[in-house]
C-alpha cells in the first residue's frame, strides 16, 4: 500500500529535507527508521524539500510498503523510534501512485520575525531577529500586491530550474503579536526561496527602504535583483498542505 | 556602582541559575563574562534562582562594579560575549545595596502545556506535552481558588527551608491558544517548586482527577501530598518582576 504521513520537525539540526552527502537530513532519518520499523527498505518522497534550518509543522511524505501494520498506526510506532525533533503527526493509506507534488494543493508557510531591541533566547531557533522597528501596516499593504496569479521570477533564487515562474498566491497576511511579526503565505506552489525572498522584501518595506507600492514594479521586472534579500532559513516554517482529493 | 540587569535565557542547556558543582549555570556564565568584560571579579546575585531546565524572559541580577562604562551600555557589551541562549534585556544603575530579593515585588511565571495528540518538535523545549484532553474551564475555576493570601504549604516542595509558607497570589489565569494552555501566575513571592506544583495540580483538575472546588481543601490541608505532582521544569518560564521602587 501507499502511505501518506504528516511530518513536523525542528529543522535546526538537519541539512534540510532531501538526502545529501554533507550531513543528516529529515528524509534520511525517516527512511532509516521506517525501514527498521517495517523490516523492508523504505524510501519516502516529500511534498516540500525544505532547506537546511527550515522547520515544519505539516510537510507530507509518501512511501510504499508491504507491511500488514494498519496505516494509521504507523505514525505512533514510528514516533517511538524518531529523535525528539522529528514527530509524525498522523499517517493514512492513499491510492497507489498518489504523490503530493503531482496534486493540486494549497501550501501554507509562515515566516516569523522577532522585532525588538534585544534577542529573545527562547525564540532564537524559529524567528529571524530584526532589531530596527518595522512598520507592519506598510508590510501588510506590500503583501497585498503579491496576492493573485503573477510571474514571481523576481522572487525566485537565481539558477532554479522551473518550467514556469507563474504561481498563484491565495493569501499573504502580515500579523503582529507582541514582538513577533508573522508573514503567512498560502499558494498553489512556491519557487525556490520564494517565501524567504518575500520575507526579505517585506522587511525592507517595513524598514522604509522600499515603498509598499513598489512591490508591483518588482513583480513586473521579473528580475531577482529587483527584490529584497533572501531572509534567513530559520525564520521559515512549512505549516501545512491541503489537497483537493486525498483519501 | 550597583547595576541591575534583566536576564533572559533558554534554560535547556543549564543546570539552573545558581552556581553548583555538577554543571554549568546561568550565574556562572554571567560572572565569567562580566568579569572578562569589566576587568574585575564580578559576582552577580539573582532574584529568582530558577531550577535546571526552567526558562526566563525577565529574571533580575545585580552586581557591584568599579567600571566607568555607563550602566545602560553594559547590556549591549555583555551580549556580544554571551552564548546565544542567554541574552541580557537591559541594564541600569540602582542604589547601593539594592537587592531584588529584599524588595516588595510582583513576580510573574508562565507554565505552558502543549495539549494535543502528537508532540510538536518546535515547541518541545518550552512546553510540557500532555496527551489527554484537558478541560480549560475547570482549570480556570480551580486556579481562581489559589488567588489571594493563603498558606501554600501544600504547594511547596518537601524539605524547603522557609520562615513562612504564606504567600499572596495576585492573579492565576489559565488561557488556551491553539494547542497551548498557559497558566500565568503573579504573586509577591513563590515557594520552592510552587508554580510547578500548581501546574501539576491544575493538569489533574483539567483531566478530571481532581474537582476544581477540591483546591480549597488542598490548601486547607497544608500537606504537600494533598496537591498534584510537580510538573516538569521545561514548561516553566520566569516572565518578569516588578518592583515598587527601583531607580
Amino acid at each position: 500500500m501507499r502511505v501518506k504521513m504528516i511530518v513536523a520537525y525542528d529543522g535546526t539540526n538537519y541539512k534540510g529535507w532531501q538526502v545529501q552527502p554533507n550531513g543528516i537530513t529529515i528524509e534520511e532519518v525517516l527512511n532509516k527508521n521506517l525501514s527498521n520499523l517495517l523490516g523492508e527498505q523504505i524510501v519516502v518522497s516529500g511534498a516540500s524539500r525544505t532547506d537546511s534550518g527550515v522547520h515544519s509543522l505539516g510537510n507530507i511524505a509518501v512511501f510504499d510498503t508491504n507491511t500488514r501494520m494498519p496505516a494509521d498506526k504507523i505514525a505512533f510506532a514510528l514516533n517511538q523510534r524518531l529523535p525528539e525533533d522529528i514527530v509524525v503527526q498522523g499517517s493514512c493509506e492513499v491510492e497507489d501512485g498518489w504523490h503530493p507534488r503531482y496534486q493540486n494543493s494549497r501550501k501554507t508557510y509562515e515566516y516569523r520575525i522577532l522585532n525588538r531591541t534585544f534577542r529573545m533566547p527562547t525564540r532564537r531557533l524559529d524567528t529571524y531577529f530584526y532589531h530596527y522597528p518595522l512598520d507592519v501596516e506598510k508590510m501588510k499593504k506590500a503583501a497585498s500586491y503579491l496576492e493573485g496569479e503573477h510571474d514571481f521570477k523576481s522572487f525566485c533564487a537565481i539558477g532554479a530550474q522551473v518550467k514556469t515562474t507563474v504561481r498563484t498566491i491565495y493569501a499573504c497576511d502580515v500579523e503582529k503579536e507582541g514582538d513577533i511579526i508573522t508573514i503567512r503565505v498560502t499558494g498553489n506552489g512556491f519557487l525556490y526561496n520564494m517565501v524567504r525572498i518575500i520575507a526579505g522584501t517585506l522587511v525592507q518595506v517595513g524598514g522604509g527602504a522600499i515603498k509598499p507600492e513598489a512591490v508591483k514594479g518588482i513583480l513586473a521586472k521579473k528580475d531577482r535583483s529587483a527584490a529584497g534579500p533572501t531572509a534567513p532559513a530559520h525564520g521559515l516554517t512549512m505549516m501545512g498542505i491541503e489537497f483537493e482529493n486525498v483519501e
